[in-house]
């Protein structure tokens, strides 16, 4: 009792990724099935099919910044209508009852959310991610793709846009507020575009001053290289908030110093390695470091709402699935303004 | 033009403290001449006398922790009167004008505030601390100390009592909420009788059993050793809020494994050496590390009421000018339940 549908998929740990076929479930009364149009490149897709971050499931079929358009739905789902623009993300269930996904976060789910791919689902079943023609996947998990952002550049804001827009919210990005963002890829090119649209002044803080014209032209007000020692002390004290998008092992520290009293430092990248930080640092200006987990579906669907109001779309670039292994090698050296995204239509053509 | 007045100094780094005396500004109007009646003995008065922390000025009279009468007032003050009960706490001045003064955290002073004791005023004159019969103050750095706290168990309150208190409004403490506290020493046990007087249910997390009574006694429902590994299990996700009083090098992300999704570890308490942690432990649950640093004088006003309406004041141990080295190798072994306070009497009689 399923369909079959055509996908990329990586048949073992660091091997190529291939065409291949899969198996979507027949819909349940509260299902959604969506003919993918886009599927964003994440680099957590190649930790994961590198199998990076502990044991992982093969054949994986990664993709979770998914965006595309309701072909059916089961017979209770009353929120989505065939022809409807929606997208999907990190996960594609959760328990519904704990408190946490009463709370509008099941990224926190007590029994622990269903992963849109390398997951398995409370039936049993592994999970398949967007690097497919389709998908199907529980109502409550699909979120609307407002008119105004196209479904290309709508795809990776499922990943990237979330992950950078809650804790931006959460730590009140906004005027009079000025926001360093470290990093600019994937995750950063978006919080970028975020701070911004929210009101808040904001710096990049980037290695090298490479793509300071990018950054200039995303809405940056200021643009530092953090490969140049002066910097750190050009902007002490300087900011509110600082969203930390890379994975490098930064010295601590040095950043905490560029908080303004009071400031926040907050992670959505991280090194596999242990950081280390001096007590001092926090205490010395009431300063904080925190981290940051995606967002919960209905902050996903806010952020949705907030892109399209802002005209916010990812800066992409758009590939077909035989280039998708090209493209890891090119994410994986940082070769990438900013987002891949795969035209799955020339998935099995 | 200035008064001469009883003191216990360290007269060098390190070097036993002995009884002296001092000279006292005559009064500015805006000052206030106290007849102290008790000084705490906080540990950081130790760190500075031993030079810990970088070169100090010497002789040096240490004492912040300050409760006495109004003696007399300089012909502008209004606020006081002679024979009100007052204390005085870590600063005796900061600008006045910048932007942290003018939102009440005057320990955030961009100009820097000035120290009670082993700072130098805006004047250029050294500042002497509390283990001494007299102070001249500057109101705006005055606290009243409201009838209902005697003055003996009042004098912590102005450091140990406001440096717990902060974090514990400023982080939420309150009914429903789980909070721990780290360490039952002189930050501690205020921090407990602090946080159960905020209506939260209070863990107590010291190393071994040894003050579980106590513990209880102050208000705490729970006491755990944090030597004995299987804490780290048995308490995994419990607390919103973790307050760390201690200046051991704790394994950082032990204790973040004990806080919920979106819960906080915020350190009072400090290692001179870097502590370690896996950014991983911050972002898998919304998580946060923070530093407090004492508070404002309008917070520690507001800190003084608080505790004088629920009753509270520090467990003391009453000490004469004599014992204060012995005090001082008391509280270097953790031997002191819970703070000593000098009968300031006792100086130069």
């Amino acid at each position: 009792m399923s369909t079959t549908t055509h996908a990329i998929a990586a048949p073992a740990p660091g091997a190529p990724l291939e065409q291949t076929t899969i198996q979507r479930r027949d819909l349940r009364p509260d299902d959604v099935l969506i003919d993918i149009a886009y599927a964003g490149i994440c680099h957590s897709d190649i930790h994961q099919a590198q199998e990076d971050w502990g044991t992982a499931i093969f054949p994986m079929v990664p993709g979770h910044e998914i965006a595309g358009v309701v072909a059916a739905v089961g017979s209770n789902v009353t929120r989505y209508q065939v022809g409807d623009r929606v997208g999907v993300g990190c996960m594609v269930d959760s328990c519904g009852e704990c408190e946490y996904c009463l709370a509008g976060t099941e990224q926190f789910c007590v029994k622990g959310n269903v992963q849109t791919y390398n997951g398995v689902g409370f039936d049993g079943e592994n999970t398949y991610g967007g690097y497919s023609r389709q998908i199907v996947v529980k109502d409550a998990f699909v979120c609307r793709i407002p008119e105004g952002i196209e479904l290309d550049v709508a795809a990776p804001l499922l990943c990237a846009g979330i992950t950078t827009y809650s804790p931006l919210r959460q730590w009140g990005a906004g005027p009079g507020k000025k926001v360093a963002v470290v990093g600019l890829g994937g995750l950063g090119h978006m919080a970028v575009k975020l701070a911004v649209a929210m009101g808040a002044e904001v710096t990049v803080l980037s290695q090298s001053l490479k793509k300071q014209e990018d950054g200039k032209r995303l809405g940056a007000t200021h643009y530092y290289a953090t490969g140049d020692e002066s910097t750190f002390d050009v902007l002490r004290g300087r900011f509110d908030l600082i969203l930390n998008t890379v994975s490098a092992k930064l010295p601590v520290d040095a950043y905490l110093g560029l908080l303004r009293v009071g400031g926040a430092m907050v992670n959505v990248g991280a090194p596999g390695e242990p950081l280390s930080y001096n007590a001092f640092s926090l205490i010395g200006g009431n300063k904080t470091l925190a981290g940051s987990m995606i967002g919960g579906i209905a902050e996903t669907q806010e952020m949705l709402d907030f892109c399209a109001e802002h005209g916010i779309g990812a800066e992409i670039e758009t590939i077909s699935a035989d280039q998708v292994n090209t493209a890891y090698e090119r994410v994986a050296n940082s070769d990438v303004r900013y987002r891949f995204v795969i035209d799955t239509a020339t998935i099995g053509s």
